[in-house]
């Protein structure tokens, strides 16, 4: 199976990762003579999240993947064997251990793009049996991604285009892929890089990271380094000791900063001068395991500076607590006199948090988002749903009670209208150049489809674009919003109009303008 | 590899789903001749999460799993090298491929025992470079695991012990394996059932699953099913038109409900009996795809009588939009005079809404929830940490100006005291029989250790308990837990004492008593 071969394969979702009602209506559908009636689906979702007026379409890549590699293993046959009644049609199950998706279409919006409530994120059209059972996994995959790149852009927007946004939410996320999907897409979304080895191994996210609490801690101050000596970074000339050269520089540093030379914690020291060893090139001092002022930053800066000396440049300080603005503004005071050197920030960083950190003067440069990227605390889940809109070439709908949970029946098309700014038209309209008066009138000088044929009959149509490629898209998309739909508290609604607005149900609606 | 061979393995976490600073940290430990100094981290959360008092303990099984495969392929090496420094010793990276857990040591609160902020959840003991490895990856897996054991122990305390709670939210999961994690452990924490096909393969939950509004609205009523015949339950007898028969009785029962014969939808109709053909002995209706009281609910009677002559019941009925407590007793009024079929109901369901439900007199009997067990949206994260609490058998604490982020340094030990009535006992105390002045006096009837050794030197001390078995224990931990702790809002605070209140810090704490 190409998923088992590929490393990616073994991140991507699993057949049997799908709700039972799945695999219960395949049996329903087969015992009716119906496994292989022509169907279609349209995924997407009613609102947008966060209390926004956007939503960044994300997780196809995903989708591909799962799709091009779906097919039941023998244990899984067996499995829903095991679970289904024990009369049932040996033919079943061999029906089952037969399926792939060499008859499945899918249509997509590009990841990256802008999504607006009702827009199919994804079209699948192919045999009944099969895109049923796709539902779930699709759901899972694109609900999520959608959600966490949405959320990224959302903090990208807060943070302007110059600070680096890092995730580093790992550790916080919902389970080892929900950790892995969030570094993937919090990238798409608009941030920097990640902490997460995993994303960059697999999906060529950028990773940074440097040092935690942890290893300042482990030192006491009274161990030696194997190897004290450090060459100097032009490769010529003797090596020197580095823990006796911070030393050295830790008497001017605590005379300049009016210290006693016995107040900085030796352990934390140890623990700078270890890591310089090993990153001379990319040292960078964690200030706030013991004090910031007293210990952290003469520490860092006696270490910075013995590392000058040699000719390499320490790449900044990172502040974990406390108040994380006004103490950049005042570290960035001290290496006014020193050093220029960028300064990191982290510590439960939410939008709020970001707006104040993002202010101008705010002389932070790097910020470290975990828990409010990763979870989306504001709005955990995205709520895509995944509706039957034809069979047999039929429009389909269901008609429920509840107003909100009613769904457009028959496939549709979308298309983007845009203004002669390039900026994305409000009003809705299918053809370039022709006048509409419902809801209201508007030419549009371009009109964009927006489904993209990606999998037909199981083939792939065309490469789909690198992550990093998808991440240009979603900031070009996101440019292109007006100011009053981009805002990210009491937004304006951004108008999708259907032609169906026009041509009234039940009648089949051919189309959607977002 | 074991986890390559092992179908659990694929899904559970790999060495490089960790954060880069945790690698960057191995080379500054391994240039320190530090590697191998002897380590002790304790993970544990500060607040218990949701509001409430009390937390249980969840994602030991998944821990063991991955620590017992931890091994970094060429692969991960190579990817490891190739974002590390250019010219660092290769010595370091001939390090990491001999690396793996079978110096590593772990006691554990079991699964499913109650945890309070402060008190270990794992002691994770061995050489420094490699339990600072394992940080990231066990904080993603135990944090989740016990958040969404938690959150359904929560639920599970509302709808008190009667109701059937199935889980079903997959496909608003953070990812796959955020899906499979609280499928897993939601049933730990107190559910029946999960719609999870994955989680029933690989970890044995119970699946349970029926059809969705698309299989119902997928049949226009014209579909002729290839054998519309159905046997007798008792085997015996000829075979029966299913279709015919329901259609007979569709006539008692409009008469009965004083509506027209053509009013039910045909299609949903003609859903129920292709679904009842393939599961005589297991037919629900869903009843809201069109109408409930015009539609849903007569088609069901009608097929549900029609598969009684033929000696097959029911199993019931399930409504997924408008006012479900309402309906559900409507329904039941229904139900007295025709047949008693348990009602199932979903939709958004949080904990107030489980509340009404669970009311006395509300006639539900099976409630499906996704959203708000999977996602945990009052708090989805449970901000675990990690923190180093000896070096070479010194303590290590860390010292911030934040008091909140600082540590106890040193290992501890933890005991849970039980009044005479097996009931927690609220005040800390380390031995059965000895009195305890501060902060007040208990004496404890029992004493229980709390820590279990649960991987010794890589080797797995004792088989771990099956699943349902955790699960039992978490029923039972919170049957001991006081009503003034249990209490999902403004509980009374679990008071965990540490004896470290008698012997004053920076002395080295021995233990916690929670």
């Amino acid at each position: 199976m190409a998923a088992e071969q590929d490393p990616e394969g073994r991140a991507a979702a699993r057949p049997l990762l799908t709700d039972l009602y799945q695999a219960t209506m395949a049996l329903g559908y087969w015992r009716a003579g119906r496994a292989r009636d022509a169907a279609e689906f349209e995924l997407f979702f009613r609102r947008c999240p966060f209390g926004g007026a956007f939503a960044l379409a994300a997780g196809l890549r995903d989708c591909v993947r799962f799709l091009r590699a779906f097919r039941l293993r023998d244990a899984d046959v067996q499995f829903l064997a095991s679970v289904l009644p024990p009369d049932t049609d040996p033919a079943f199950f061999e029906h089952l251990r037969a399926l792939d998706c060499s008859e499945v279409t899918v249509r997509a919006l590009p990841e990256g793009s802008l999504a607006f409530p009702g827009v199919p994120l994804l079209q699948v059209s192919g045999p009944l049996l099969v895109v049923q059972l796709l539902e779930t996994p699709l759901l899972c995959l694109v609900s999520y991604a959608s959600l966490v790149a949405t959320n990224a852009a959302r903090l990208r927007l807060i943070a302007g285009p110059e600070k680096r946004l890092l995730e580093m939410g790992l550790r916080r996320a919902q389970g080892p892929d929900g950790g892995l999907t969030a570094s993937t897409y919090s990238y798409l979304g608009g941030f920097d890089s990640s902490s997460n080895v995993l994303a960059g191994q697999l999906r060529g996210v950028p990773v940074a990271g440097t040092l935690a609490h942890s290893f300042v801690t482990s030192f006491s101050g009274s161990e030696v380094p194997p190897d004290p000596m450090l060459a100097p970074a032009a490769g010529e000339g003797p090596g020197v000791d580095l823990a006796a050269k911070a030393q050295v520089w830790l008497e001017h540093v605590c005379a300049h900063l009016g210290l006693g030379v016995q107040e900085p914690h030796p352990g934390e020291r140890a623990a700078f001068v270890a890591y310089a060893l090993a990153f001379p090139r990319a040292f960078q001092g964690l200030l706030d395991s013991y004090s910031v002022w007293r210990s952290g930053l003469p520490n860092f800066l006696a270490v910075a500076l013995a590392l000058g000396e040699l000719g390499y440049r320490a790449v900044g300080v990172r502040l974990d607590s406390g108040d994380l603005l006004q103490q950049a503004q005042e570290i960035r005071k001290v290496f006014r006199a020193a050093a220029s050197v960028p300064i990191a920030v982290s510590n439960n960083i939410d939008e709020e948090a970001l707006a104040r950190l993002a202010q101008e003067g705010s002389e932070v440069n790097v910020i470290g988002i975990g828990t409010s990227v990763v979870t989306c605390p504001q709005q955990p889940s995205l709520g895509g749903v995944y509706k039957l809109v034809a069979v047999g070439g039929q429009p389909r709908m269901k008609l429920t009670e509840d107003p909100e949970k009613q769904t457009l029946p028959g496939s549709k098309a979308a298309f983007r209208l845009l203004g002669s700014d390039g900026e994305l038209a409000e009003e809705p309209a299918p053809q370039a150049g022709q006048e509409l008066r419902e809801p209201c009138t508007v030419r549009p000088a371009q009109v964009e489809p927006l489904l993209r044929l990606c999998l037909q009959q199981g083939q792939l149509c065309e490469p789909l674009p690198s992550l990093a490629e998808s991440r240009a898209l979603a900031q070009l998309s996101l440019s292109q919003l007006s100011p009053e739909h981009r805002r990210l508290r009491s937004p304006a609604q951004y108008q999708v109009g259907g032609s169906w607005q026009r041509a009234l149900l039940p009648q089949q609606c051919p189309g959607t303008s977002p």
